[in-house]
């Protein structure tokens, strides 16, 4: 396609896409009592008014989007379509619906997981069923599955190194990963929502710097996607924001995370897709030993609400030293060492106890700052994601310089 | 892809299929609780019991369904896949997905109907998005919109006829009609699922009939949607037949829909289809001055359960006859005279009450065939779709001679 097309498109997208931020503005403070009569409701926790907050509204987001693009396909392919014959680009608009496909049953999944509270067998099982068809495009389309190796490697490993295989299993892995990463940051108003908000301005950026390099179509497929999901995104910020009307549910992260690993694995850009996603890997890595069980890990982790102070305070888990097993005894004394958690130790009635604060990049945040009204909170860390943001682009035009002889 | 090749893809696809009826035969059951916890259930309105009956249980069938045609998609293109030289035929991938692709939505649609309660807008504008992008691959891969015209007429119209815009029209239609038509012909146990399943095997029966005529790679293509199809809906019939374990929802009734449409339109069969969904026609027809508020319509047309008998009798509606637009009169003018109702005249405070059966398939058996026990009920109503379908063969093969020179 032209430079001049793409634009037009682009244009067509954008104006869409505006289109879907009205509706969404428009209805989704008109679905809530049909959400709270059909028992889709949540109690606010750091509240003090104890009244029903509708959930689950992320789908009404997923289904404006899975809209939005319906219409909007046959807009790049228009050419083809006037003149019919027999040369129309497959293989391009495979790639639509496989990503189209990926993402409704997200959407599904996680309407169903709200609903259902489905179990972590059928969490997993599904988004790896569901990106079957997305891996199979990637096949046939690109099949490269080989990587560049950086130069401080390269002694070891060659130029670059052919993963074959693993690289479908870590492009399956992706969708999981992005999935979930945006769930497990969240507890407090408009975080969910608002990363993902982020990081998609950042890889809507991204998108627009590299229109004019050589990956063109690639990051114009990604800025299709990518428009859409920021319009609905922000009228679900505005009505998730502190305080919350509604909830966004399993269903945003759900949505939001098979977006993302959708564009990142036909847009080719999966590295970059990554570093967008520091704070929340800095998040899992933090977890790790709650989400791996090596410490206690209570069924909800968000900080605690102090009604006398209107501020949240450090979440704890609490736990016997000695019950630990070596693995667990050994994070608890590293993270120690380095300060990344608060300890006290209390006497029960008949044993030692062990109390620290839950390990979530919020109550980090709380341990280092002390307690925090919520809505200072959830922007901090947000700020905090804009700003890992630009060091994201820094190491990607910059840094990779030193490691790799040209960009990629 | 030659006979040989056809056979051991079906016979595989039929081995998945028959795993997939076991996941549901083993599953359905499990699920139970959760959903009835999940607030997603009803009582049988012509049982004595008042126990909770969990809803919507065509979710699971519709989610394995999906499964089982995700981890199948490989295999057709088995060939291509291990050559890897560039000449996949993305033409046929794209059937795939946008038939996948559109039965996910619908699925997801029922679910969210089930669980929402959504309005008759939404229920209308999802579906048809939902069918575009399988139209855009009818339009860019076949765009056949000429029909050819019976004998009989030929002096009016010619041989041929090009609908054009139309017939995108009409299969845009087909998808919302096979939708409603099996779910406004329900109110039994075990109906819904029961004449999607003979409806299922009949089209599975006309595509292996018709494997070996000029048309096979369409028969095939929705043999391998039928027969997971079947398989699901076999099990959830188990469930689902008198007395219902399980209700199967509006989700069910929207993933059998789509499902049909999707084949009829990419299997170019549509004609045919429609000839198995006579019962649903005559229903339809019958139902009309009720759907379109010519006659009152109460919100439940089921028939009336007597505790006393174990048995159903006639359900009624009850009205003024001179309130009634011109149209109403003339229905229930019609239809007694031709004895296809039951009318009562009655004496109320003021003024002349009228009372006669609700228009549906389910009351006319009742009105020629008096009370009868709910299982006789449905019993009758799959014979008759059993026999409705020998007629469809029957029109299909022999009286399509008489209108046409030979069978297209």
């Amino acid at each position: 396609m032209e430079l001049g097309e793409t634009k037009t498109t682009l244009l067509i997208n954008a104006a869409m896409s505006a289109v879907g931020f009205a509706i969404c503005m428009s209805i989704i403070p008109k679905f809530k009592d049909m959400f709270i009569k059909a028992n889709l409701f949540g109690v606010d926790m750091s509240k003090t008014t104890k009244k029903k907050v509708p959930e689950a509204l992320g789908v009404v987001c997923g289904a404006v989007f899975l809209m939005i693009l319906f219409l909007f396909i046959p807009i790049p392919f228009y050419k083809h379509l006037a003149e019919n014959n027999n040369d129309f680009p497959h293989d391009k608009y495979v790639e639509y619906l496989a990503a189209l496909l990926s993402i409704c049953c997200m959407v599904f999944l996680g309407f169903a997981d709200d609903v259902l509270d489905l179990r972590w067998r059928h969490k997993l099982l599904l988004p790896t069923m569901a990106s079957l068809p997305l891996l199979m495009v990637y096949f046939v389309n690109f099949n490269s599955t080989t990587i560049i190796v950086p130069q401080p490697l390269r002694f070891l490993l060659g130029f670059d190194l052919n993963l074959g295989i693993l690289y479908y299993v870590y492009m399956g892995m992706l969708a999981v990963f992005c999935t979930n990463a945006i769930n497990i940051l969240a507890g407090v108003n408009g975080l969910e929502v608002g990363q993902s908000w982020v990081i998609g301005i950042s890889v809507l950026i991204f998108n627009f710097i590299e229109l004019s390099g050589e990956q063109r179509a690639a990051h114009v497929f990604s800025s299709y996607f990518m428009m859409p999901f920021i319009s609905v995104t922000t009228a679900l910020l505005y009505y998730n924001w502190y305080p919350s009307q509604v909830f966004v549910g399993d269903t945003f992260c759900y949505f939001a995370g098979m977006t993302f690993a959708v564009v990142a694995i036909l847009g080719h850009f999966s590295k970059t897709m990554l570093l967008f996603f520091i704070p929340q890997i800095l998040n899992f890595i933090y977890s790790v030993p709650q989400l791996f069980r090596f410490v206690p890990c209570p069924r909800h982790r968000l900080p605690k609400f102090n009604s006398s102070t209107d501020k949240l305070e450090l979440s704890v888990t609490k736990f016997k030293y000695q019950e630990l097993s070596i693995l667990g005894k050994l994070f608890i004394t590293i993270y120690k060492t380095f300060g990344v958690i608060k300890v006290w130790e209390k006497k029960g009635e008949d044993k030692q106890y062990m109390e620290c604060n839950n390990f979530t990049l919020i109550n980090l945040i709380i341990r280092f700052l002390g307690p925090l009204h919520e809505r200072t909170l959830v922007s901090i860390i947000i700020v905090f994601q804009i700003f890992c943001s630009m060091v994201a682009f820094t190491i990607r035009y910059q840094l990779a310089l030193l490691f790799y002889d040209k960009l990629s």
